[in-house]
């Protein structure tokens, strides 16, 4: 059987008259959207458009909920309680839902945003809080996290409330032998050359596995990789790890055809 | 055959640590909530206090959309595109709908806040851009708009996208002789009798009615009473105003009960 | 010599409609204001006539600089680098500082808000970076920070700069017999009965010292005393305290007059 | 004598993780700098690196206040009071002044942006107001308004309050035989052509005229040339300009040297 393998990326994080990410081009080699809900980035004419841009290149559709915290971008960690974080993921989900309404279409998955997603990984209560909110909208919707050591409280909140688990790699980020990320803080984290980083995807992708800084193979279980299209070089690498993988005979797919 | 007449009151205006607004007494008193979604006022554990405490006293449910300008409390008009305006009331409105569809209710009704709310009274396309979005979203809403002279807008965008529309006027407001409002500036604009406001509510709710400031009868067909719970004053008038109606034998119910 | 205390208070917390204190009222017996600078509460109408009333009576003027995070009130812990905080206050205390200008007044004193408050107590390069601040602005300004054994990091980094501080105690509060407060998640954290509170005032101002929950007498060097103006009740409070403090022969004065 | 001109761009528009113009090499270029003050555009440190990149190359330093409208770049009208926008204004001014006092710098204009620029344009009260605020602040600020017929407004009251008064002209855009601009949305409004552009700067800068679009050379009083630095494309035109003007003799320097 063809092994099939999904790339995300996160889109529609433009604001006004700010402008990031060369959504346009992303969207013609990726297979799910990750779009922002307005909180952390994003507004709704970006909403609209993204989700009319995935619709037509048959990208799956999932929110990207973040803190409030336009400023920092969603990525600084802020101590909201379990009620709030619960209310914030009802409501940016809401107004996606709203978007893909709007235009026939429907929502594929929630992958929440960058300083709130950390957070889930770390905090059993949280994760549960969060993947209750996503089951009380629609138990159809598949929840995105990190694949690795890290990702149990989500597996087990995603489960207790009935919803889908997809895992995701990072092709351009070193691994410890534990099955981490390596923290950007440190030298060597960030995976620069494209042969090595698409190199990396196919092994992800194709054996589960991943070569660990120490130079281990470790076990990873993954159904979607999460690339970048911020810069063209970025994008460059995207299409570089999609035709390294169908070159390989992955089937390229967004989550909901294959999960 | 019984009468039916509907009191709406707006709601959810409270913002984090600012409380407006006697809610949890009105919701007792009213038949339907405009909810605050965000923009000009509320916030998501508001929107969630608000559908829940709705829902117990099954009071119909309609999101109450306004410009991005919680500052202004939505009163300021801000000269936006009918792109912008469209994406604005899809966001709130999908938001909304997230809260009732995680406590298993529905929305009931769209009724645009403040200076949105009275652009569309005058402005043919920012009126058929509203009712568009609306009915995109879900063409069973019903629209909220004033009664009188200056709907016709209104009337004619809801028509055309197939959307049911409720007229609402003001007990506590006198009209012109024209059926519309005598504006707030003018001295004697605000009814401050409690009996005159329930007389003037009963004449509206049976008799498709109101006397106009130069003392002429106008006809003024009337789904919906419009109502406010922000003083201790002004609830006393609201149950006045149902002890009214009821007196007279009319059957105060959510607009989605005879509409 | 008469012994001078303080009496300071957080005001221009209303935002747009939205209310918030009996600010005409409290200004009245307070001799401090702190004045929330538009980021976790305040908005610019409100800076100015907050100003305004001060300058009337005589009250000394503080900026209140917060989190950006109007939603959580500024209570709620943002991860900032020392970087955004640095310029967040500098910000803050200007836009403040315009409005003192711009009425012939000037600023007294500073007093970081809610969890930029409280964090500055335990993280030393936080406090410093805020006193460098502060100090770059006008090195005149008072510094506000907690009274007892939590104001090292912050009389630190005051001295560093060549700013003055002044110590706050919370009359309404229980302390520990370490000198710090008792959390508020504890029963019999805060004291309801205003003769108790009053009594503590009195101690706190004249003895420089508070009664801990363990009943043993602990010093505490004290110049301003921290009340609140929220509710008719918290204003009687401050009322009771000012008359408890003058009837035993303090000077209720701003801190620029003894300080 | 030597004829100056001053060459003003709007500079610290990034916001968060937003980036928006070279500002980096904009600066090396211009001899004044309208900068952003976080409502419209702009953040606490984009405000502190625009500050002290301008001190580093001796570009003088405007306030650039607008609307709060982060969404719309401050470019919707906001139908706001004169008290709001009064202190709206003091507000923004006050915040950068405070960047300026921390680097020991100081400023010398300020410039209002967008549709709160082209409303005190018409608006004569509103002309008043903000003339009013500035003077209150500090009243050897430099007022920079549109050279032409339509500053009449402006001028009258910057008199009134005291404020030298500075007239800024596009080289980039075709002007009426009225001496007012040609709206964006005819054909041939920006005039795109790099030498046309610089020559009619030339012509703007020495001659103080202006031909337009009906063949007529026009007068116009210039102390200021707008220019932008949003592309690189717009960055040449601005260095193009500013070679043409000293080719020909002229001095280009800040305002504050020559007003």
């Amino acid at each position: 059987m063809t092994k099939s393998i999904d790339l995300n990326c996160d889109m529609g994080e433009s604001f006004g008259r700010y402008k990031l990410g060369l959504d346009e081009e992303v969207i013609k080699v990726i297979t799910s959207a990750n779009v922002a809900c307005g909180w952390h980035a994003g507004d709704p004419l970006v909403m609209e458009q993204t989700v009319l841009m995935a619709r037509e290149h048959m990208v799956g559709i999932g929110a990207h909920p973040g803190f409030p915290d336009l400023l920092g971008f969603g990525r600084r960690n802020l101590d909201c309680s379990l009620e709030e974080v619960k209310n914030y993921v009802i409501y940016q989900i809401g107004a996606l839902q709203a978007f893909c309404q709007a235009h026939n279409t429907r929502l594929q998955h929630v992958k929440p945003h960058g300083s709130l997603y950390l957070s889930m990984l770390e905090d059993e209560d949280l994760a549960r809080t969060v993947a209750e909110a996503v089951a009380a909208l629609d138990p159809s919707l598949i929840c995105l996290t990190l694949a690795g050591a890290k990702n149990r409280n989500m597996t087990r909140a995603c489960r207790e409330f009935g919803l889908k688990v997809a895992y995701e790699a990072f092709p351009d980020r070193a691994y410890t032998k534990d099955g981490t990320l390596v923290s950007r803080r440190n030298p060597g984290s960030v995976i620069q050359d494209p042969d090595q980083a698409a190199e990396r995807a196919l092994s992800m992708a194709r054996d589960n596995q991943v070569l660990a800084e120490d130079g281990s193979k470790i076990p990873l279980e993954v159904h979607t990789l999460c690339v970048h299209g911020d810069t063209p070089t970025a994008l460059e690498l995207v299409k570089r790890i999609r035709g390294e993988l169908q070159g390989a005979g992955l089937k390229v797919s967004p989550l909901r055809e294959f999960l």
